[in-house]
């Protein structure tokens, strides 16, 4: 599949640099403020493929902080099959993201997501371009890393799925296992996670529950419209369906008193197709749910093979563009 | 889908029960001795749906021994899209299963197989006859039960994946399980196992590593076909091929060491592209292979994006089912 690339942060670069081992070529690479699109003789080889070079990309984008010398608008109007939207995630109108996908569908292309914005944001616009449109979206990219929630929720049937959910930010999980493992305060190991590049400077996103929030919500719809005869049906979520409480009040005395009782605590976000909430909650400390460190885990229950568990590194630039990859795949 | 389903144990009858809610229809079900196809007038609703009574194909086989009046042969001729492969698991010629999917394949009709036999020592065999089809083949039930570990190595790419090993036998596990924690020998454990009818009267097939040797060596196809360019190259693998040491001869003395040790014993099989191995080892006491009773996990490691990990329940009627009826569902 030809892919346009648009976003160049570690997601988007790791796309460009995989794609060639999954058999895809990428013609067109944007950032914010530039672009590079195949100018159909550049890096063709001799099987005749035409593309950019991905390692001419990364290294522009290192060293000169642009993709290359086109404009960002040239990389939405190359001919691809497959749109791979992977801007920072946005909320409310979900934008530029949300026009990135449309612009996609409008032109009955496909569009792989791993910004959660559009898909959390404006779910049901989304749906409704797909529906005139003769492309695809998939966003397991979103939701998880590298972990397959939506594909394997999608294989079970939403209809099949009571519930979801997980730790699904490696954040505020690496923080309440340090917690844990230290009998240290919020505040301390924080400042340790923001050293050690696992916390932002500025942290809300993941330790008030919001990112986590947002792939619960991206679940939620994933089984209300999966479930639902007909979309009309379907009950829409956005962020502020969620009931979302973080991890920043969580004081270290709890860690302590949950340790001695054989338990500890995580930030735990559910999905079904009535009800999105995220909070801290006990569970015992050596069971499925408290994953350690940046790892992620989602529990699916279904109605007729019980429970699923699947864990495995939630973020992360080649593990993003894995589940990017598996989507491309997917809408062959 | 119009299912005809060949096989009438547990696995064979939850597919009968659950394919209309997965939106299916079953046209013929066939035991060794006995089968029902649908006369294009039984069972049909208000939808023109027609199919055969599912309750009525359960409640003779359980007072009568007998799915229907009618020729086994007369299912395996009837017209389905899907035939839906749930006869037992048999070795070497792995027959009368492997006939059964050749014959679905040369009628250019799918087949989903629960049987073990034709995909773990035919698979070279099978691979022709899907080439020569329009048909395609699909055996997500054939390892783990309800854990996607096939799609989700088909979703990575095979080319992508390393290895893939786990804990995938539910017999072995719960003997191995009441061991540690009861600080049993495995003949008292395997009797009370066979009292709640977790294991055989002849356990030999799950507790001398057959059983979860088979599922390896499916592994092992699939990720050393997958990997092929030309499936002239790919190695093909059968269960001779397969390195397997049973649980027999573990000693409730090296659980208790174990135990001391932090760390506990469990049946683990592995499959890479190159080999196939099954045997008691060690691994840490709450650690994420030390799966519980009848529970399995399978690990896949990936080149790109870490090691997932996946557990669930590995066997029963409706979990295997809702494996079949997830592969009907990727058929469509």
């Amino acid at each position: 599949m030809r892919l346009a690339v648009i976003g160049a942060g570690a997601v988007g670069r790791s796309v460009v640099e995989l794609a060639g081992e999954y058999g895809h070529e990428v013609v067109a690479v944007a950032d914010s403020s530039s672009a590079v699109v195949a100018d159909g003789t550049a890096g063709a080889g001799a099987d005749g493929a035409v593309g950019v070079d991905p390692d001419a990309v990364v290294a522009r984008k290192a060293e000169r902080g642009i993709v290359g010398d086109d404009d960002p608008d040239d990389a939405l109007a190359a001919d691809y099959d497959v749109l791979v939207e992977a801007t920072p995630t946005t909320l409310d109108d979900a934008e530029p993201g949300f026009s990135h996908v449309t612009r996609a569908l409008e032109r009955d292309r496909h569009a792989v997501l791993a910004n959660k914005g559009p898909v959390a944001e404006r779910f049901g616009d989304l749906r409704a371009a797909v529906a005139d449109s003769d492309g695809e979206i998939r966003f397991e990219a979103t939701v998880g890393g590298a972990i397959p929630a939506v594909s394997t929720v999608e294989d079970i049937e939403p209809g099949h799925v009571t519930a979801v959910r997980g730790v699904l930010n490696g954040t505020a999980n690496f923080i309440l296992t340090r917690m844990a493992a230290e009998g240290l305060d919020y505040d301390h190991v924080l400042a340790e996670a923001q050293d050690l590049g696992v916390a932002e400077a500025d942290p809300s996103f993941d330790v008030d529950g919001t990112d986590a929030a947002l792939k619960c919500v991206i679940l939620a719809n994933v089984l209300s419209f999966g479930a639902a005869d007909d979309p009309a049906d379907a009950r829409e979520f956005t962020l502020a369906d969620a009931d979302v409480e973080g991890i920043r009040d969580v004081p270290g005395s709890a860690l302590r008193l949950a340790a001695e009782d054989g338990r500890t605590v995580r930030l735990i976000g559910e999905a079904t197709g009535d009800t999105v909430r995220v909070a801290p909650r006990l569970v015992p400390e050596n069971g499925t749910l408290a994953v350690s460190g940046t790892q992620n885990i989602v529990q699916i229950e279904t109605s007729h093979a019980g429970r699923l568990n699947i864990s495995g590194r939630g973020a992360g630039g080649p593990e993003t563009a894995s589940a990017v990859l598996g989507d491309v795949g997917r809408l062959e």
